[in-house]
């Protein structure tokens, strides 16, 4: 657990960050989903700001005075113990409230959230407040990938800002890293903040295998596209391929074929796509169509974590061939946060490493993030293993 | 056609009310689009804007420099003509071109107007500008029915303004007018400004009939609603009744039972039913089914307009049993003009009237409003027939 | 009304009638429903006879046993007073009663009829009973249509016997017959029996008009195929060029491209189309289309039934512009008879003269059959007008 | 692999089966589809006939003349590698061929088979007439358990036959078994016949666990719900809580609560639940939600199949908490035959054991079955585990 006295500084930092993630932001991209997956950029300012109004201060601060009892109605996210919600498609169909009154909002939140650290340090607060700091800085990653949509999808393709780096083209080649069989430790092991899906620390028998040094590039996937990897059904999953025809799939999201030149959307407005970066914006269909056509396959997530140490990573989430399942013993909160991550232990498939979205000190080797297979809006990229 | 002089005047008018409807507006609520038939405010603002540019600047004016070329695709609205353009379901999806780079842009092109019609005054060009006139004006209605929706399904409920009045209560008792059989004239007959769909003046034999004084109220559609109404299959169409349990719906539109009395959004707010008030938005099924209920029908729009001097009007559009449908010798306009109103002649159903949201000058006795069976948004009402 | 004593001769022969159209088919052929429209022949058996057992049988014979009390459920179309039934939808998901237990009811049901029509010679018998034969010939249409479309769209494309023809070319050019304008009278006027959407003979005014002698052929359609017609947005409704566009059409049904020619399905197998044959199996969007490429129009039903007898008709339900809507003075049967058709009178059109699939005495000149504007899967055919 | 002189026996064992379940089978019965899962049985003995004729005969056979060249497109599966077909959701429209043609299909191709058998035993020969017997037996359980579907779900609820049951209730007591921790050997282990996806033996660690000696029963289920399982948020995935309010589930597959008591229908018609009997027809995630509520969990695939030697089984599909992944080292077939399993290894979960439907000699200690979470048409149950 985090230190008392560090705990406010913590929280204050999150918050202010939240905010600079916004300014480049006009009133109205604020308010747009285009598509369900993604919440307009107001949603995640109250909904992080609700998390702590209703985990924290309704519980624990004497006399709380909700900010408007609307709020919650508008701003929970899937918590069915917390009742009736907007549903999530409808969260670009409402104009109010206002992004200033959502600043408000956030402003007397973080005043209330504020007064309370200062007069209490309980074990129970400070780990709720941890949770809470954690959750927002999720959604920080969640805002600039959903900003990136909201104008990536925009006929005027208008840029974020001009400083936001996508990527660093590695120069490196491909080397294989080989890692021994064995029994390896498997999960969380500090006293630092985790959640608890990478929780029961635990035993795993690994065969030996090697995993590549660098990421995928966009350069190798531009070979599979020429060799007509999008066409070969023998390279896809059965629902991957009717995925590509119903969703009309044929290249990587944000990329664009024009003059003669593939192109991508990016931060700072169309670019010429470089070779020599790493591929991303992939969906895991697409990157183990990719590995099969190069007669490898993708990483276990227990590879990757065991391995980790050996290469680079945080510019990329690594699509991984595990589902996101619980860990042996896995024990979900109690109450309301119970519903923080095991009900999606699903259908869905691990992610490791981060990105250049994902804010510092949010990410660590044993982290679990988890998409849909078909999802590609994130900063999704893919290191091969054999 | 418009004397040449006033053109000017009217057309700045035009422009200047479109405007004075957005005041009330915040930034956010010109984005959303909570249902396909509701487009957002800054669309409006901008299709209207693009109508000129499109039909009258690009052909008139010499030298003339285009504001933004990509403007074109996200403010077509349906104009196969003019090639590619936003589909409608994605025009809340779209947060660029900003409300002030609408303003702009709308500024702009009434500049360009303006010095136009000070070089020009050749007939062509006063019979395009007053089309486009008349379509900012059907706009405007648009405007204000879709503010509604907006405003009136946000959980907040929050009101547009305090003094945009939605009806005044009739006090005088239904009388029956009667109207002889005979063959009678229909269709626009005069200079004035109308609608290709008015045109075609032609004669049509009606029956005798007789035709409500009053139109329906919400105490009268009270007692249909207490009588089960909605349950009895008997009163409505098939098609209808498939509609009612796929939308949920039993009660008119903006209706809400709360504290066990009826209250209605309106643009004022939340207020309490006036059962002396004229009904309104219901869809045409709704329409049918309480005629049936009262062994009663709806007067075709040949019988409204042959006795609309005998009653007040202008207050709701009022359904029609009449689809809409071409008039003897019906002649499209050439070119992408010719999809302004002939193109939607199947499956609707014509209403005649007015309503609080209609612009000065924007209806008249044989103005042919249309829409399909199903919709409410509009202020949509009923009178009665036998 | 028909005479007493011919009555269970009618009903005889319409009975046996219905089972010889079956007569080609497997059993396999009785079962399935491809389209929603379609319903498996089987089921087509089974609701006719139900009619006969639901509003006659149950009602006019004493201590009357019913077959099986479930079959209601199942082959109840749309009558919601006679409570609930299997969804339309689900009609071709049904294995059971079996073909043969369904003839079994049938003859059942048959042999009831004929006890009970020796016994009872009431006026409202006979009015009931006449109403269930015609019923069952409208059903001895569709059966044909059905099984077209049942076999038609088998990739084996199988025949349905060597003997049922559905056309025979005409040779006779196009001429325009002229019909002078004035009141005419419209609806039934006999003694004959017609259904209540006949009835309420009253007077329409029409405009002097042209109508062609002929039907549009299947090489004039080639015609307009081969300039685009289909690719020609400005020739089509709005709803049209979606349909277009979601349904993928750029030919009527059953036509097929093969070895550069184009053939088309019949249910005598697939043959090579005759350009001097009517053109059929076309929606209305495609007749309307057709007559807008050649600066044409579609007659009204009002035009139609006051020239019908100046050309030859029978050969093809033929679309008119009209929609299908009540006659002045409509007066919907009681209780569940009132079902029949005053509750499709929206969003449908009008087709007027006959088919070579429609019983004899099935249609007459006042007879109006109606469909939604998008569907081809009866013989539809279309006749110019101007 | 199979002796070269008993392959025949078995080859010809198996087609014989096939037919025998299908004898109870009105023709009605071969041919609907009522979801997408359930295949008319008509296709099952196509398809498990066109497997031989196109993998094997096409091949394998001197002259070999194909018995309808366009069976191909009609009883094709899911091979992108043979071309196209008709799609999965279409199989229910096609009455043709009809049930005799297939089965004269059918035999001719066993008599092809029988024929080059007697002359050809070349291990490759041998190898894929394993496969096509082993498919076929799969095809088997699909049979009866779509013929259950096809059946339970028509009104009428006809029985399939007196003599199949479902179930023997189990008396013992709930006992739980406890296997140690350590390294475990997984997959298939013999020269016997197997699918590829339980090749690749490795080393698994294992916590030590301990798992139930029986399965959950009816009566432990109906706890669950009279407890409001259903309605309790906390106990369910999200994709599983959205699947109960979209699908309006309450209950498993086949119950219903007629006259204050819970039946269900089985292969012999509507019975009274046993609470004794093991619970069948629920999805993953009634299993899932089920062991919340007691506290317990799943087992793993890889616990399951190193206890099942402890207890018995066969009687039930049992879900387990693994997801369908690929082993180790999995290399999947070349050509078309690569298709058979690992183009579903996403997005679905395993099931260990068998069921009353499951042929003889198709299963064993380390099959995997797999299918969706949602889906409850197989006898799927579950154990339970800590």
């Amino acid at each position: 657990m985090i230190a008392t006295n560090t705990i406010l500084d913590f929280f204050l930092e999150t918050r202010h960050t939240t905010e600079t993630i916004c300014k480049p932001l006009e009133i109205e991209d604020y308010v747009v989903q285009p598509i369900v997956d993604v919440s307009p950029p107001k949603w995640h300012l109250g909904h992080s700001t609700w998390f702590f109004e209703e985990f924290i201060l309704k519980s624990f601060k004497d006399n709380y005075e909700c900010f408007n009892d609307s709020y919650g109605f508008v701003f929970n996210s899937y918590y069915e113990s917390f009742g009736k919600r907007v549903v999530r498609t409808n969260r670009g169909n409402l104009s109010r409230p206002t992004v200033n009154d959502i600043y408000k909002y956030r402003h007397y939140i973080t005043k209330q959230m504020e007064l309370l650290l200062q007069d209490n340090d309980s074990e129970e607060l400070i780990e709720l407040v941890e949770i809470g700091i954690h959750h927002e800085k999720q959604h920080q990653e969640l805002l600039i990938t959903d900003i990136k949509y909201i104008l990536g999808n925009n006929p005027l393709l208008p840029k974020y800002n001009d400083t936001f780096t996508e990527h660093t083209a590695e120069n490196h080649n491909r080397e294989w890293l080989s890692v021994n069989e064995g029994l390896y430790d498997i999960g969380h092991n500090s006293k630092d903040f985790c959640y608890d899906n990478e929780l029961g620390r635990h035993q795993v028998f690994i065969n030996a295998f090697q995993i590549s040094n660098t990421l995928v590039t966009n350069g190798e996937f531009m070979e599979f596209m020429e060799a007509d990897g999008y066409k070969n059904a023998l390279l896809w999953h059965a629902e991957a391929w009717d995925w590509l025809s119903t969703e009309n799939i044929s290249a990587p999201q944000y990329w664009h074929f024009d003059n003669n030149i593939w192109q991508h959307y990016t931060l700072q407005g169309l670019k010429e796509i470089d070779p020599n970066a790493p591929l991303t914006h992939i969906s895991y269909y697409e990157a183990f169509a990719f590995a099969q056509f190069k007669g490898l396959r993708l990483p276990t997530e227990f590879e990757w974590e065991v391995s980790q140490h050996l290469f680079n990573w945080g510019q990329r989430w690594e699509w991984t061939e595990s589902a996101y399942l619980p860990y042996p013993n896995y024990k979900k909160a109690d109450g309301a946060l119970g519903e923080y991550n095991g009900k999606f232990m699903v259908s869905q498939k691990v992610l490791r490493g981060g990105s250049v979205a994902t804010s510092s000190k949010h990410t660590r080797p044993t982290y679990r993030n988890f998409f849909h297979p078909n999802l590609r809006w994130q900063y999704t990229g893919l290191r091969l293993a054999k």
